[in-house]
């Protein structure tokens, strides 16, 4: 586990990097180039949403670790993932029930920062995501998490239903969080639990909702529909960390 | 009180707008345009950190409201602020005591806005932001509110501890969150109440900390060393609504 940030040199090794699917975050380019490799370079850029910078030459020499840059220098994360087992034996290891945040597609990097910080001081023993669509663990997650990265095991899983599933045979109940649920207050959510946050627009998936023991309220007094979602996993967070006190 | 964009056609009328302190989120300049007032418009623009998009003439034609853009549209944020009284009649009006929410120099407008956010969802009556430094209401905080912004009062005061000082007079207790406060969950959070947000490095300021009744502490159980601030305010004000509803 632990969250790396590396870089990667020259025309050809960006581009195989972005082919080979690696989370580029920023990238340095030399001001004025335009032959072929560096507008694939570019196009790339721009189909992943990687932060460019025109630099001088001088400047990537500096930043150069292998001094043959080709005028294009990437900055890649690299996050070890962990296992879910990983993060039942940190409980275990604590001697206390596994408290586990699943996250249902959360989509914003901001919020998933935000999340993991989060889980790192309600005490929570890992945070779970799922392999597609959701966010990934880029250099905004960490810098947003406050290095809660290098300490909260994250995983990533192929299908969230079915880990749910593997994790009730392990004692966990699931909590997840929903208009229409009982006011959090009125539920138990004491002993081993996992907290599922849905995605920011839609909320928990139905799949994932059903796998649930039980649907919490967070009460709604205002004029709007819902809380930011990584608000609201703070606030159910620190409702179950509350009762685990009592 | 309320939240608008407009828009501000015209060289003159955009520079003249910057000049003035308006708060411009998007410009819109069209393409290929170098003479001197687009020049000027363009540092304006980099200087106040606005989001500037080329776009073709027929793009500012569409756009355009008077026919007259000359090659550029701003797109500016109007926010009607509240008075700190019309704040105390809500909350009169709705026969509640007062829960208001106070923040001392929220940098980030996207914590702003999810402040804004939880303020409305926990029933606070309005929100209160120091004149300087702090972040405005500008377009991102209108977004990030999810339409708070349009329910909750919004006041801006000159200074934040003499403000503190005359609405004790109305009755009010004050609670702001600091590491080494007692633990919320031991404080009596009922009744009139304003609750102290601190700025996400800084914390809450020692002027405006001295002046509150009680120092809260969320529990702390990881690793590194405080909620982000949206999250904490978030927190903190659900601790106060559990409380009211005992």
């Amino acid at each position: 586990m632990g969250y790396q940030e590396f870089t990667i040199e020259g025309r050809n090794a960006v581009i195989e990097a972005y082919r080979a699917g690696k989370p580029i975050d920023k990238i340095f380019i030399l001001d004025g180039c335009q032959d072929g490799p560096i507008m694939t370079i570019k196009r790339e850029a721009k189909k992943h949403d990687t932060l460019v910078k025109f630099v001088t030459k001088e400047r990537l020499d500096q930043m150069s670790e292998t001094g043959k840059h080709q005028g294009v220098i990437a900055y890649a994360a690299a996050y070890e993932y962990a296992e879910v087992e990983d993060i039942l034996q940190a409980a275990r290891d604590k001697g206390e029930p596994p408290f586990i945040f699943l996250l249902d597609n959360i989509e914003d990097p901001h919020n998933l920062g935000a999340i993991i910080r989060t889980a790192n001081l309600a005490g929570a023993h890992g945070v779970i995501i799922p392999k597609n669509r959701a966010a990934g663990l880029t250099a905004t997650v960490a810098r947003t998490s406050a290095g809660a990265l290098n300490y909260t095991p994250v995983a990533k899983v192929t299908n969230l239903s079915q880990t749910i599933e593997s994790l009730k045979k392990e004692g966990l109940w699931f909590v997840c969080a929903d208009m229409g649920g009982t006011t959090m207050y009125k539920l138990d959510l004491k002993g081993p639990i996992g907290l599922v946050i849905g995605n920011e627009g839609e909320g928990v998936g139905r799949l994932v909702k059903e796998k649930c023991d039980m649907i919490a309220a967070i009460p709604m007094k205002g004029d709007i529909d819902s809380l930011n979602a990584s608000v609201a996993a703070g606030v159910l967070a620190y409702e179950i960390v509350r009762q685990r006190q009592l």
